[in-house]
């Protein structure tokens, strides 16, 4: 592939020393990923650095890359806004910036917005609406996976509590396959106040569980709609599953259930809209 | 927990020395997985060795737990068989064998049966079966994660050609929780050989693709019925897709394709008998 026009090659900034501190927000990743990074977080990865380009949602403070990157990524880099510095790094001087191997040889920094309020997300919804609610999803595996079930079946947002992990977690951005970057969600409180708001605003809350009073086919896809989902092996706390309409998935009895996010494409697949 | 009668702790081996010859197949673990074990497989956490335990379809050659899991383990051990050897381990020596930190603190080594042919597997399939058939699955986590929606929802047995993945994989069989020990699986061959035996018995072939020709929703359960799932990304091979009877998941416009192991999911939630 040869280099766009619009790829324009002077804009690229190279860098020779690992502390040069126009690098300085991709040191260290994985160490940073533990310590969180206030207003920022790390795009990782061409599918997801496209999907944070096209939609435009979250702002790109920079842009990394490996100098054998540049050439096959010339249409991508050709998309970035010129105000975003694009900084390219030979592969060794890029492993010792991020502290590891840095295969995929592509990294972004990209800024969260304003924090919108779980209760201003949801009076904005319309009234034909599906969100997805997750209670103490500690893994970054399942809630990527979580959110790129959202995505594939159009959910309307997420609303996620404060026990579970951050959907813009690098890892969890990644397995998401950038869902995270394309589903709008908010992070806030505890499961019970949101199950509050979510009545409050209408919403009819379901609550999934292997024990759940009614199968899957009998829940209908119907006006404003929410369903949560808890971790795994706990599951959702017993005081929620009380006050909620519970759902349950048939399985064959005697194995475990399934792993949560599965449920929630079974489940999303179902309510989709 | 106080330990039975029956966990005859007499029947423990201690071991001290990390090259002791009795634990020569737990060492190195992970570099013996990229090599293979011949006959053998390792079983690793109390899940998947309960669940080995309890089915009795593998032989179980040896155990190896690290010392302070033998009380919180008692009712576990006092089910394994007399003449299975117990190992125990302080977890230094354990890790020192393991090569790497053994947080579960308990192995097992399990024994592949005598292979069986594809042709007699499916020969043997009751009139009314569900068999899920995998094309090219070369990732652990998904892999097992089919696995573990193939047991919740019943499927009858997996075909798995030779381009995926070995279901007894250690990480492949963790991430199943122990179902990859639970449904019969054969794996041989490339895919058009498989179908060609599946139709040879008498099976309608359903072949999953973002592309397929019918919603999911079209297809109903029916007498022996196999569906089949290839890699993310590149999915099944054209010329499978085109003699076979193609299904799609209806999703959102503008968004990737779910997951393989998710879409085992819905699949097998909607076929299952």
């Amino acid at each position: 592939m040869s280099l766009e026009p619009s790829a324009d090659l002077s804009r690229l900034l190279v860098i020779e020393d690992p502390a040069d501190q126009r690098v300085e927000p991709y040191l260290d990743i994985r160490e940073r990923d533990l310590k969180g990074r206030g207003g920022r977080f790390v795009i990782e990865g061409e599918v997801v650095l496209r999907t944070a380009l096209s939609l435009g949602r979250f702002a790109i403070e920079s842009i990394l890359i490996a100098e054998n990157r540049v050439e096959p990524l010339a249409d991508l880099l050709a998309s970035v806004p010129a105000a975003v510095p694009v900084h390219i790094a030979a592969r060794a001087v890029l492993d010792r910036i991020a502290g590891f191997p840095m295969h995929r040889g592509i990294l972004a920094i990209g800024r969260r917005g304003a924090p919108v309020s779980a209760a201003g997300f949801l009076a904005s919804m319309p009234a034909d609406a599906l969100v997805v609610v997750l209670s103490a999803i500690a893994n970054h595996d399942n809630i990527g996976g979580i959110f790129r079930n959202a995505a594939a079946f159009g959910a309307d947002g997420v609303l996620v509590d404060a026990a579970s992990c951050d959907p813009l977690y690098r890892k969890a951005i990644r397995v998401s396959a950038g869902a995270a970057l394309v589903t709008p969600f908010v992070q806030e409180g505890d499961i019970a106040a949101l199950c509050d708001l979510l009545l409050a605003e209408g919403f009819e809350v379901l609550a999934t569980s292997p024990s759940g009073r009614e199968p899957l086919g009998d829940v209908a896809p119907r006006g404003r709609q929410a369903v949560l989902f808890g971790a795994e092996g706990p599951g959702l706390p017993r005081a929620i599953l009380d006050r909620l309409r519970t759902v349950r998935i048939a399985m064959k009895g005697g194995f475990d259930s399934l792993n949560v996010a599965t449920t929630s494409g079974i489940v999303l697949h179902h309510l989709a809209r």
